[in-house]
């Protein structure tokens, strides 16, 4: 054997030039073949006019401000619904609650008595990207059913932190909440609201330490991105503040010059800071695309312990533009160009842009609401979604078309806002004018409530209408 | 003679020593004795709500915004009134209108048939800036006297570029606002308002071509500033719009999601962006401060031609929050440290803050109500400002001291928001927590509402209230 024949070791220059060969294959295919993270941050009950960026005078919410800053700002976003179960659903499976059974006209939304859930057979986002291999979380709310059967580990989710339905169910029959809250923070008690915090399928405390519950929240997110990094993730992160019953850790607990709600939203605000920390020190970011939006609109009987819907009309639980429009923000440095977007958007679109984003196929056994963003978020193309049909219960209230929005019943919530009442023309306002819906101009605008009229048949006539999963109580 | 002992010319590094020297001791010299620029854009009738920053869903005012984000967003910052000639004279005098006989209860404001203007012993922060040298321009709507003796040049202002009362005066009796804005913009005639356009004392053009008045109001104050950057200089643009009647040139017609009130907001923005890029280009911008802030509310009456005031009540004419507090931003980079500032502020406060910035003395013969604004906005210091009175005509309606404001008298305007009406006990909002003004919680703190009548008591021992120089007419 002659050993100088064949030199053990290349020459060094030719062992840059590999090395540098294999980084930029590695790279190209991991470009390639990485879809994008997604990381979903969902407020409860935050109003439109609830962040500084949305025109808060004393809300201070500076992460958010700069994720609006360096993202983009969309300010004609919907959730799919105006309270909390349908909308959640709405998110996750991309189509209108009423379609899924998720909506009823007996139970607005699930209580700990309540005998179902998201139906099996309907696809959750955190199933659809489970087939390319995502890991997948669950952090915070669920309140699409607390059996076992129900819950985010049967729906997709790998992993589950939170509380299964709302923050201020399992009442222990303490004190009347608006008097507390009159009284002042310390008395409003953890102990009054007995709901289980879960990991996986288990009950690991109860109650809820709610004071410190937004912050773990923030804390379990961030630990998951970090362990998970090295495969593509959904982070669902539903924040079951600010709905009341109002709590904030010792760091944020009497700061805000706009009270405890105050305190409450820059927690959460703080969190999401912490995040998009995480997402860059990682070096994430330009792979992550987060959005930040809320499920409904600001609780108002609540007082100064529920939100603002800002300029818009009404809040929670109503088809005004209070009830569902949504502060939201997407961000993804490099990614997505900083603007501020006026197209139609909604939560139901997430659905199908993370879908086609991950390169994973739409369903095609069953209508799907959601629309994929891609152009807007990336191409700086206009949004494909121009109209949005506002249920509430399994009764369709409004339908928005281009600028305008035509109401065909309207009805205030928790005894504000006006009865229920049927409109034989529709009321019809240009919400990108009149933002407020103060000015009906049904009268001039015969042609448009026409083409409103052609869409609802339309829509109906594919709508079959799920089975209520929301009315059997226990 | 020897040329060669006597090099007329020194070595060439003595040469660079002298002229860096020569460079440091100018520059020097010019940072100590040059104070800073002064340049206040002030627009008419534009809402708290009416900017992107400020929460609008569809104007677009991208330059305000990053204004915003380069500088301070003022959420508590308030007009010395809540209709035009009042709050104008209050900025120019920094002293609260109903000291000056700028307001009255007879007649709001002026008209081209008033007899008077700003009396000639108020000191205007113009005439104060004089003292030390400015170069001082009035562009836009002056409204504190349309006769010689009371027009800008007269009140310590060299050039004077606009309009001398509202843009809705010398109607000519055309078509009723109302109706033409539902007609559309090309129903509102410049023609109908005969309203003068002034250089100087001289009038240029009648009726005023209001459809361009915008922009050539940035390109008179781009140019003053330009023509004027070897001294020190105050330029105060006061924009005549968004008050109606609305006009936009043919760059942004139609081009607004909000309509032809989104189409001229959008202009005065774009005017900003290019005062602000003209300020940087000219090597200004580190030693100017610029404020951009409006006169009062927006007039709710004109419907989808009247502003918004985001989340707060009310609007122009009133002593509700909509009619008073602004949105307000100030710029100056690497002198203003970019924040949002929760802090209290008026405009009366720029005579105060820019005479100091100027090393002006304030005039010791007369009660001036401006306090320094430095300490917010340069050293990150709280605002001296901890009260505001808020006057409609000559009468004390309401007071702000601190995040509390008590409601002694509380009246609509322009038939909207209710009749006048007088409390024994004043309605008590905390307005940090509560903008909107909407949970009276005078009950729980009476201690409030005797610390604001101390105030009450101690401001109005020492009022004496000006001659009247709106009420007379020709």
């Amino acid at each position: 054997m002659n050993d100088k024949k064949l030199p053990l070791k290349p020459p060094r220059h030719l062992c840059l030039l590999f090395l540098f060969l294999g980084m930029y294959l590695t790279s190209a295919q991991t470009n390639k073949q990485r879809p994008p993270n997604f990381v979903i941050i969902f407020a409860d009950d935050l109003g439109y006019g609830d962040l500084g960026v949305y025109g808060h005078p004393t809300i201070k919410t500076p992460n958010l401000d700069k994720m609006a800053h360096e993202g983009q700002k969309w300010t004609n976003f919907y959730a799919g619904a105006s309270v909390c179960t349908p909308s959640r659903a709405a998110l996750l499976t991309g189509r209108l609650p009423v379609r899924s059974g998720m909506a009823s006209n007996k139970q607005r939304v699930l209580f700990p008595d309540s005998k179902n859930g998201l139906p099996a057979d309907e696809i959750t986002l955190a199933e659809q990207l489970k087939k390319v291999g995502y890991g997948t979380a669950c952090i915070g709310k669920w309140h699409l059913g607390h059996k076992e059967q129900y819950l985010p580990t049967n729906n997709g989710f790998d992993y589950y932190f939170g509380i299964p339905y709302s923050n201020d169910m399992d009442a222990t029959g303490g004190k009347n909440y608006k008097e507390a809250a009159k009284e002042g923070p310390s008395a409003i008690k953890i102990a009054d609201y007995n709901v289980p915090l879960m990991r996986n399928t288990e009950i690991i405390e109860r109650p809820a330490e709610q004071n410190t519950i937004t912050k773990r929240y923030s804390e379990e997110a961030i630990s998951y991105i970090k362990k998970n990094k090295d495969k593509p993730f959904l982070v669902y992160l539903a924040h079951n503040l600010p709905h009341i019953p109002l709590f904030a850790s010792q760091a944020f607990s009497g700061k805000s010059e706009r009270g405890l709600y105050g305190d409450v939203v820059s927690e959460i605000d703080d969190g999401v800071g912490k995040i998009l920390a995480t997402l860059k020190e990682e070096g994430l970011a330009d792979n992550t695309i987060v959005i930040f939006t809320s499920d409904n609109g600001p609780w108002l009987p609540f007082k100064t312990h529920g939100g603002s819907a800002g300029l818009l009309r009404a809040g929670k639980g109503t088809t005004w533009e209070g009830g569902m429009r949504e502060p939201t923000i997407f961000w993804s440095p490099g990614k997505i160009k900083p603007a501020v977007i006026t197209d139609l958007g909604s939560t139901m679109d997430l659905f199908t842009t993370f879908s086609k984003l991950a390169g994973i196929k739409i369903p095609e056994n069953r209508i799907v609401d959601g629309v994929d963003l891609s152009g807007p978020l990336f191409e700086q193309t206009k949004s494909p979604r121009k109209n949005m049909f506002y249920y509430r219960g399994t009764d369709l209230y409004a339908v928005r078309l281009g600028d305008y929005k035509a109401h065909f019943i309207t009805e205030g919530a928790y005894g504000q806002f006006g009865e229920r009442e049927e409109h034989s023309t529709p009321l019809l306002y240009n919400v990108n004018e009149d933002p407020s819906e103060q000015f009906d101009i049904a009268a001039e605008h015969p042609e448009i409530i026409e083409q409103i009229n052609t869409l609802v048949a339309e829509h109906q006539s594919k709508l079959v209408k799920g089975k209520d999963m929301l009315a059997e109580r226990e």
